[in-house]
């Protein structure tokens, strides 16, 4: 095992990477059956979920830390006054163009005094760039906000905006043009100011990517290549290795919610799909469920200061 | 939504805890599917990977922040020297007394300096207890550390003979006798004594529960109890609550490696599967594949410490 040649290494490396696109393959395959398998029942949870009042607000009161480190006491509130439901879909599961790790969190509100939304959806799509990203990217989603309502202080607006502006800027290398954008200096000059500064959960509405924005276009593409590349390996010839990423560091100047990603993905995969355990843990399911021979459902419900701040749909 | 009965929020408790276990029934049939999917690649994968020198050395050094935590200078350079490989299986994949949850971590040693052992498994059952703990529990596994190398400062040795003499005792409710066992006592002492001395990776070997031990007899006992609620529940009756755990907070005080299922789990869950990605983020992986032009494989794979210390088997 320790004698072993350049040549022979090299071959290694080159079946490694057949496995790896095979078990990539595997693993949407997995994501496909589980995804049909378990919507029929996810369907029926929703219908029970529906009648029972403040069941997400308890499930995010019991987030993981790495989502419970993004949700400020302003976004509790509002999530225990009109979160009404959430839903995850994966909405590129049988599209060959897209991912089927591809996934949606949609959100559900009550009229309530923060926005005009009833429903805010934030799509993240699983793409390839051509210079080697493989990840979630999303466009950014508008949040109505009511008057002096902003939970995001501007900036699911800002990044809005500018995600409007670069869109008139048209297709092709244009990062120099982008950069000149007043909606890019703007943000950028507000996100250097707001370092430090928590920001709402709600912001996520705003993110784009931990990388930079990956166009579907670019992503077929890289695909493409990639598919290409994985069968010349298996066939045993050689592959030009992908180029080193750009450095696209700048391109998180302007992201407002540095790695959003992460607790979306966390969201989509352990809490919507656990809801039923985190809502379990919430001490105001428990506090229910240990006293409800002593008291009204009421009684213990109202106690519990989340409660207090509901508005009937 | 916000007027709702005492006897019907009951009722759609009921119900959630239907749901909750029909969405566990699909996440079993998941496990099951994707094992029987993946097992073929991953056999595969063994073969291609023994025979590259330090695959799981490499993999090792990019852990998770989770698991990098437990592993120490001296760990690393166990893994270096003589890992030969990694393997996991789900052992009751097929077993209805088990769970497809359960899993083992096999490690494969070549003769080293540290200990007599050439492989090393760790079984990890995913259990129920009669008082209402869903997982994992395991049995410490005895490391035959050569004279004066044992990593564990003598935990794993100081674990098994605990659970040696626990075996005798026999069955029944005996956790007045066990904590009387000296085996116990000195276990217990050393522990305290112990208290922020970073230990071993190799002490898992020696973990048992982060509740308590779960025999296998009990589980099947508390399943059987939880399928005949659940089927109540189905039909609507109503089901007497589980009892409060009993206070099981001191059987940490001879757990040597506390919160050990979660590293395993990780390696499990996502080392294992996903080795091929966090060899490639190896930085000597990198410089062997950003420099194969200019040098041979001898060099660069030389060049980095960790090479240095490989006994061939």
């Amino acid at each position: 095992m320790a004698d072993i040649g350049p040549e022979e290494i090299l071959a290694r490396f080159e079946e490694l990477s057949v496995l790896e696109s095979e078990i990539e393959q595997a693993e949407l395959e997995i994501i496909r059956t589980q995804y049909t398998l378990h919507a029929p029942i996810y369907k029926k949870r929703a219908a029970v979920i529906a009648k029972i009042p403040h069941f997400w607000a308890l499930v995010f009161e019991q987030s993981p830390p790495e989502v419970d480190t993004y949700i400020q006491p302003s976004d509790s509130k509002v999530f225990a006054e009109c979160l009404e439901s959430l839903d995850v879909t994966r909405f590129e599961i049988d599209d060959p163009k897209g991912s089927p790790k591809s996934f949606a969190l949609r959100f559900t509100f009550a009229p309530n005094d923060y926005f005009e939304d009833s429903v805010l959806e934030k799509k993240f799509y699983y793409r390839r760039s051509l210079d080697g990203f493989d990840g979630f990217v999303s466009e950014p989603v508008k949040i109505h906000w009511k008057k002096g309502k902003d939970l995001s202080d501007g900036l699911t607006d800002a990044a809005y905006k500018l995600w409007q502006a670069q869109q008139k800027l048209g297709n092709g290398d244009n990062r120099a043009a982008e950069k000149r954008l007043p909606e890019y200096k703007s943000l950028a000059k507000k996100m250097e100011s707001d370092v430090g500064v928590s920001t709402s959960f709600f912001t996520i509405f705003g993110f784009v990517s931990s990388f930079r924005y990956v166009s579907a276009e670019e992503s077929q593409k890289a695909r493409k290549i990639e598919k290409e590349n994985s069968e010349k390996r298996r066939r045993g010839e050689k592959v030009e290795d992908e180029g080193p990423n750009d450095d696209d560091e700048d391109y998180q100047e302007t992201e407002v919610f540095p790695g959003g990603d992460e607790p979306a993905m966390l969201i989509a995969e352990d809490m919507w799909p656990a809801a039923i355990r985190y809502f379990s843990k919430s001490p105001s399911t428990a506090l229910y469920t240990r006293e409800r021979q002593a008291n009204p459902i009421g009684g213990a419900f109202q106690r519990f200061p989340l409660m207090t701040c509901f508005h009937p749909s």
